[in-house]
């Protein structure tokens, strides 16, 4: 038996998310069915993040445990080739037999964008949540840094998440500004919940227009009140850049 | 009658270029259909460059004459609203009467984007120009800085580019690398011959992987001969960022 590690990219766009819906196609679903083909043989493929319908990949991990007999590279060539275009498989690692992509994770980076102007914008209309609202970079800068540190994100949480323990840790909020009015919310931490990111997104967006005050986080950390948080950022916006292990 | 200056993004993936075609979709075409639904009144719009097929732009510019009166703010968002999802136009400002896209440009900013990674990529695949090789960037960046200057660049210009004055003026050409594997080539020049920024682009890569010698562009610029540069790079990576005037 051997286990891989494997590292793919996909835009999210066209699929119902990371796993499998009997509704749409799915991330997870179109690897199995090239793995299938590729391995004739069983498998056991476990992504590290069920990423919502829309929301893309650059560093998505995944654990494929099979007895079947291939060479890495032919992993990475034979699915991208099978899973083309909307994904790629970057990378394929022989991982220790013990390595479960999804319960060995430490952390993960999850990437946020925002197009902040009044046109939209056909080359970022499926990576980028559009603003044309004038947004203030400093509250939204103070309000982000509240964020990190171990707190209850009950209030930061989708209301059919299942989880019972809701208190999580976030390393870090970054927001940047690489040019052509996008503006990057980068958010880093141990583990998430369901559609955390994106209502924190959502959240600092509302402080940024000035609809939320500028203690809104500390507020909804306090309370585990989801109604004063903001919106769910749309998934069109949300990329999962890196998973740590 | 008044004459507008618009500013114009487009994904280019679906588009047969800027230009009307009897063949396949055009921006241009595009934009017309709509304008003649808002305007209803005659109009001549005059881009600033003819994209090829496939090639984006971030600030192609249009200048537009009409004696329909209609306030800038209404061209923008009804112009964007009839041509979504692939063009937008990001701006309309009133223009001098004697204004003419095309023939007033005092210069253009393109950029060229390249993945240099063995994997190709979902999220940049009709973005940038997939080259697996490794790529030396010391020697792109001494090859580049030898098309800054004006030369004759009769060897960087495809075969059925009608111009008889093939003497161009480049005024920078930077190569940065934003992270994620893309290698950006930045051109600015005062105009520039068809395929010309594809053709620089093809060249520096060839360099860049050792399959044309480090004096390649010297070689060409001064013996205006195409064969000796490289191959013409593919139209999805190049998109026209700025049109000055």
């Amino acid at each position: 038996m051997t286990v891989f590690k494997l590292t793919i990219e996909y835009d999210g766009t066209p699929f119902g998310g990371w796993q499998k819906t009997k509704e749409r196609e799915s991330v997870q679903g179109t690897l199995e069915q090239a793995l299938a083909v590729l391995l004739r043989a069983p498998f056991i493929l476990q992504g590290a993040s069920r990423t919502d319908a829309g929301v893309h990949a650059t560093g998505q991990v995944a654990s494929l445990r099979t007895d079947a007999l291939i060479p890495p590279n032919r992993l990475v060539r034979g699915l991208s080739a099978l899973c083309a275009p909307h994904i790629a498989v970057t990378r394929a690692d022989i991982a220790p037999d013990d390595f479960n992509a999804r319960f060995d994770t430490t952390g993960k980076h999850y990437l946020y964008t925002i197009l902040n102007r009044s046109a939209r914008s056909p080359l970022y209309a499926n990576r980028s949540w559009h603003v044309p609202a004038r947004l203030d970079p400093e509250r939204m800068r103070a309000a982000a840094a509240r964020f990190v540190g171990t707190f209850d994100f009950a209030g930061f949480r989708a209301a059919d998440c299942g989880r019972i323990n809701t208190v999580r840790t976030i390393t870090g909020v970054d927001i940047r500004f690489p040019g052509g009015d996008l503006i990057e919310i980068h958010v880093t931490g141990t583990a998430f919940l369901k559609h955390m990111v994106r209502i924190m997104a959502g959240t600092l967006v509302d402080i940024g227009r000035g609809a939320l005050p500028s203690d809104a986080v500390e507020q909804v950390l306090a309370s585990g009140d989801r109604r004063r948080a903001g919106r769910t950022a749309p998934a069109r916006g949300l990329t999962l850049v890196t998973v740590f292990y």
